[in-house]
């Protein structure tokens, strides 16, 4: 009798073609397409389990995955196999056979987004995939610290969307760190896990802050109201990046390069 | 009697998508496209003069071209009504009125190519459209002593395209520069002007002295080859950008924001 392994994967992927991280039927998903992929190498029928879902547009430098399989192979043979029958924009970063106890979504302890905003006059050709772009100048010290008044376990109700399926609206947020180089902010988020469209929605609302259009306090008061209606609009899905899932340290889970070019 | 004026704009393009900067028949160009919004904002027709061909799936962070029109716009609306004519690809980053004599072409001092090979163990989704994925190592040391052979002014027979069109193979290579920074490598070109595939050519070359399968001498001996069969391989387009050209101070040319994400 074959026993079973249990194999953990990081993804890269490149959103802007894909309906999201999870299968729906007759829509192009990473999920469907990392699973048939792992199946063509492990010849057997299995599921992919990621993470967490990462929405239409949205792209990742580190997706953790993992899978059960009956198949022989070395972590080499599932690299180069398994890249070998995905698309150009999706790879696998690495494999690792982990210890059976370990689960992507259940086992991980934290997770971090960036999102990236573009500010020039006019919009860019080249960086279009990956930022939202803004004309208008945003005061990055006001959006620091409008943010920390999001910071600690607080019931996030007012940035999630109408859809999201969590039975629970209470994250722990554990940092936001605003970064501007050259014409990019990058605002990277924290938290033990995310609402749906939480991080464009507190892009939405820092915005508004760093534009001056609301004041630092406005942050605050619409966590306070747990009324989504109150917030700003959500940030367009092209500028968010799932950055990195992290483990415990026993399950030695790899870290990734953290950039569109690193 | 209306006058004419001569005006220089900045050009940013993602070359993925098209045939290259050259008007072609039913092809989609950046020339064609630039052209035809210039001419919905100025409503007369004209030519757009770039400052050279950049080959198919060759990026621009900056091409600068010119047109003469007697149409009577400020540069904010040329700029605007330009770019909003514009298919997310390519996109004009400055308007300038500039002295009638100015030609792109031909007042040009010299042009910058950038090269980009992302050196890593699998490919990348996210910096795919930008870079030539090598698995190899690469000693950017070996590469750079290689290179200092090819400056100066000299018959770059040997790095020219079958079809190129100039009607001499003489250029003068003012510098090479290699930088590495995480994965990417960085290799930049700086001449008078260039030949036809001259770029990819040289780094063709420079791949097969970095990882060890030539020696750093074999780059002298390709270029006094004046032979093109004695080179390498070319490197593929979609790791080459055109960074800058140089024009007289007197004609106050902008400069351009020089990478991916800035």
């Amino acid at each position: 009798m074959k026993s079973t392994v249990r194999i953990a994967l990081g993804l890269e992927y490149d959103g802007t073609d894909f309906v999201g991280w999870q299968s729906q039927r007759d829509c192009r998903s990473v999920q469907e397409l990392v699973t048939e992929a792992v199946i063509a190498v492990a010849d057997h029928p299995l599921t992919v389990a990621g993470s967490g879902r990462t929405d239409a547009g949205v792209h990742a430098s580190q997706q953790v995955a993992h899978f059960d399989t009956q198949a022989n192979r070395q972590a080499r043979q599932w690299l180069l196999g398994i890249n070998s029958n995905l698309p150009p924009d999706i790879a696998v970063q690495w494999v690792k056979e982990v210890a059976p106890d370990f689960d992507a979504r259940r086992s991980a302890m934290w997770r971090r987004y960036r999102y990236q905003i573009q500010q020039r006059l006019v919009r860019s050709a080249l960086s279009r995939r990956g930022v939202w772009w803004l004309r208008d100048p945003l005061d990055c010290s006001l959006m620091t610290a409008a943010a920390a008044a999001w910071v600690g376990e607080n019931d996030f109700s007012a940035f999630r969307a109408a859809g999201c399926q969590s039975s629970t609206p209470m994250r722990r947020l554990l940092a936001v760190e605003i970064e501007e180089n050259n014409s990019i902010i990058a605002l990277d988020f924290t938290a033990n896990a995310f609402l749906q469209h939480m991080v464009r929605n507190f892009v939405g609302v820092l915005v508004a802050i760093g534009s001056g259009r609301e004041p630092p306090e406005w942050a605050a008061q619409v966590l306070a109201s747990r009324d989504r209606t109150q917030g700003g609009v959500a940030a367009p899905p092209q500028g968010l990046t799932l950055l990195e899932v992290a483990y415990p340290k026993r399950f030695e889970i790899p870290t990734a390069p953290d950039s569109w070019l690193n």
